[in-house]
């Protein structure tokens, strides 16, 4: 299989890694972008090792693991309810530049989870919580019509290079355990699964035929592998269902349509649901963090906010009590299609029902009319949830709604959400976000076309676009671009009214204190 | 030249062209989908003759003009002041699906414009103002860099076709005049521009050179053409070029940044603002609309809501009161680079010292990061100022700050503000707004592929998406994508689940008749 697995290496254009040394000897990795002016700006990286020059990449062999990690420690909530600052904290604190006590204590008030299954070593510990930077997940796996394992491993490394915070796998098809293998043990961010996809394969795919036991070895199965966090559609109830028939799209959730099957064939409550507690005892032994799937969410515009999701959401609430209880950390999944005057009110919900755990939410998507560009319809509804205290959102490709995302729509997906999540970073004035817009758009201001480029989300792309018109390397800190050629370039003109301006100033200094000070009004009409 | 212009028609893939009658003998186009159920849609359309199959296309000759202009007439807010439904109001009646009366209404209180040169017969009428649908305009027009005539009528065409709702014609290079008339008399979209870039071409691109003759006959010439709107960037004055000296991106407008050489130059005010009663005077003449110029607005996150910025806005206001009071139509522009949590002041600022004339903004872009997808940052604040009152948007293309647009660039900025523009039509409950949705949604919940690719913004790019991985016949049919697969396909599920459960209440209320009426809970566990 590693013969035929390649993946991306190498760094970024314009960047280079650097590690911050923690005194637990835990290594902090950032991308330094360098600048033409001779500073450099380091930012949130979430590539591991694939973007080091000096690291040797085995793919058979796998990540090397992380030092510091704890097994039969006990999850990350109880050891920072006790009070206790863990090596994934320290790590945490100096990646976002914020105190570790705020890591600590968001995560022990459960506003904030840290993604680490013991078992999983080879992950950089990064925290998903409304009081850190918005992050962004992607989706890759295969599904039984296409893909394979080799592509899904190289989605992931692709995915985590362009900023990708955790993935998640959600196969379908041939061999989902051998491709998960493959995922976790090269992945450096934390790994999500839904495992009820697997307990169906292993079922042939008949919803009526899963078990609760199939379900639990399943589950087991995968905190085994190392799998950080599972999608469990728990709140999916018997008595849910007709709240959904009359619905314009129905039950849009693979896992909630499955459960929804399930229940209906055997008229019984989910399985998920009356089995909460031992589920919530395998996730702590392995510190799993659930991520409660909503599987009764709207599909589209006419089925936003209705009753059947938020009932749904109501008896996530009461399950969000019982994993805390259990010591298990929780995020809560989020829609779906939502126009843009109703996203609000699932963020404030969501925070009065489950206690402020950390919302996840795929888009929303603020229109139905445009398949081929979901990603910008969710792109709007993202940005406004995030804004709203939403802590990470799953990204949605080109692809959505017409079939599995390849490599290039797996690079727009997270590209686009990274715009999201940083413009509600922006937003909410995280600490240090706008240094990254002032430092790109000084060097704008500066024709520094290179600098520019580094600093952007996508310096390849930025690039490449300069240069279809002009490709010549004077372009590169020529005063214009082809947008509006030589004569027009307001920002050319504009240095220009600057340096005329403090000219002016200067010229008129000297004048007022040869007229002896008076008061002066350099630019009035 | 004609022979050397191609442009692009037919109509749009599963949709014709349809055409109401209104009793003064005007044709209201619309944009049919025909459904295989047998119903149809019909769509606000703004591609005028080129995409109904019927029409002849003589580029060289222009469009048909249009029935109903008057000329000498006064301007569309004289006569609605006066209580008169102008043709033009009819046809947008019908258009918008509005009573006729509002539109009327709203253009007399300056809160709406219907930008119509009486010397642009071809252009099909339509309306800018916050009681209707948000509007998209995109910028074409070459630079001295690059592109040639045919090249921007084949884009006006191009961006009319995927819904364009005007045009401004940005050229600043060569045969500025020439590619003008070419796009004029071949656009069924109202064209704007900005004449100081044409001044500044007339003296040799040296704006100290500037005079308020040259710019007045430009303009003059202008109207003559037939430009329905135009920017003037009157708003900047002498005073408030030091308030930009400490700005990260200074004057960004090219307008504006002309505007500021030229005062410095001179000391002396602005000739935009010391005559800008004799410019309402000419645009009066004609009926051409005002959208007067943010030439100071922000190039940058960190120079957002500024000192700047809204010192010109409240000339703006000023200046409103003026053109209203020569009887001349009023738009706003607005910003530019704004985090989101600064947007929605724009727009209660611009209401509240422009008297609410329309506004029509730039974005605004949400960050500053991420140059090659400045499309996807200003969407979502597209999308959040439309929501709060904007009624037209000015596209940005992935191009922005990178390079002059191709046709691919002008597809992609329309498409994505048609997204920005319907997502705050739904979120403002614009009455028909949600009807396409509820249309494309049933259609993708009954597995009807090809009508869901009809009603979307890009039938090509839907259906081209879903074809890469199953290209055949059948599966434009099949009740599953490449995404999931047939066995995870959550809408095949949830369908099943649907009808098992009506089944099962038909079963339940039989066995309900049975036992003698008894109350039954059918779903509770």
């Amino acid at each position: 299989m590693s013969d035929t697995v390649s993946v991306t290496t190498g760094p970024i254009t314009g960047s280079s890694k650097v590690y911050r040394e923690l005194s637990d000897g835990g290594r902090v990795p950032f991308r330094r972008v360098h600048l033409t002016t001779g500073d450099h700006l380091d930012l949130y990286d979430t590539s591991g090792p694939y973007t080091d020059d000096t690291a040797v990449i085995d793919l058979a062999a796998g990540l090397p693991e992380r030092s510091g990690v704890v097994r039969d420690s006990g999850t990350q909530l109880m050891r920072a309810r006790k009070g206790e600052i863990t090596a994934e904290m320290a790590f945490i604190a100096e990646r976002e530049g914020l105190p570790v006590e705020l890591v600590r204590d968001e995560v022990a008030r459960g506003r904030a989870v840290i993604p680490a299954n013991h078992n999983h070593p080879e992950s950089e510990p990064m925290i998903i919580g409304k009081a850190f930077a918005v992050k962004v997940n992607a989706n890759i796996g295969n599904s039984a019509v296409t893909s394979s394992v080799a592509e899904e491993v190289d989605k992931m490394v692709w995915a985590t290079r362009w900023g990708a915070d955790t993935i998640m796998d959600l196969s379908t098809g041939a061999d989902i355990h051998l491709t998960r293998e493959w995922i976790l043990r090269n992945s450096p961010v934390p790994v999500g699964t839904v495992p009820i996809y697997q307990a169906l394969e292993k079922v042939d795919g008949d919803p009526t035929q899963l078990t609760w036991k199939v379900y639990r070895d399943t589950v087991i199965e995968q905190c085994e592998q190392g799998v950080d966090y599972m999608t469990v559609h728990a709140g999916v109830l018997l008595r849910y269902i007709p709240l959904t028939v009359n619905r314009v799209t129905g039950i849009v959730s693979r896992g909630g349509s499955i459960m929804a099957a399930w229940m209906l064939a055997h008229h019984t409550e989910s399985f998920l649901y009356t089995h909460f507690a031992e589920l919530c005892e395998i996730l702590a032994r392995y510190d799993v963090t659930f991520s409660l799937g909503d599987g009764l969410r709207p599909g589209s515009i006419a089925d936003a906010n209705d009753e059947a999701q938020f009932a749904e959401l109501r008896t996530l609430g009461e399950l969000t009590k019982i994993a805390k209880a259990h010591g298990v950390q929780v995020m809560i999944e989020g829609p779906g299609h939502v126009p843009m005057h109703k996203i609000v009110e699932n963020v404030r919900l969501e925070e009065e029902l489950c206690e402020e755990a950390p919302f996840y939410t795929l888009g929303p998507l603020t229109t139905d009319i445009a398949p081929a560009y979901d990603h910008i319809t969710s792109a709007i509804g993202a940005a406004i949830i995030a804004q709203a205290g939403t802590a990470m959102l799953c990204y949605v490709t080109p692809k959505e709604h017409l079939g599995l995302p390849d490599r290039s729509d797996v690079k727009t997906g997270v590209i686009t959400y990274k715009i999201a999540a940083h413009a509600a970073d922006l937003a909410k004035a995280h600490p240090r976000a706008q240094e990254r817009d002032d430092a790109l758009s000084t060097a704008r201001f500066e024709f520094r076309w290179n600098d520019q480029f580094a600093l952007s989300l996508d310096p390849d792309s930025a690039c490449g676009f300069h240069d279809e018109t002009l490709p010549a390397v004077p372009a590169k800190t020529a005063h214009f671009c082809s947008m509006c050629g030589p004569k027009f370039c307001s920002m050319r003109i504009s240095r220009d009214v600057r340096d005329a301006y403090e000219k002016g100033m200067t010229d008129k200094s000297q004048e007022f204190a040869k007229h002896g000070n008076r008061i002066y009004l350099p630019l009035h009409p």
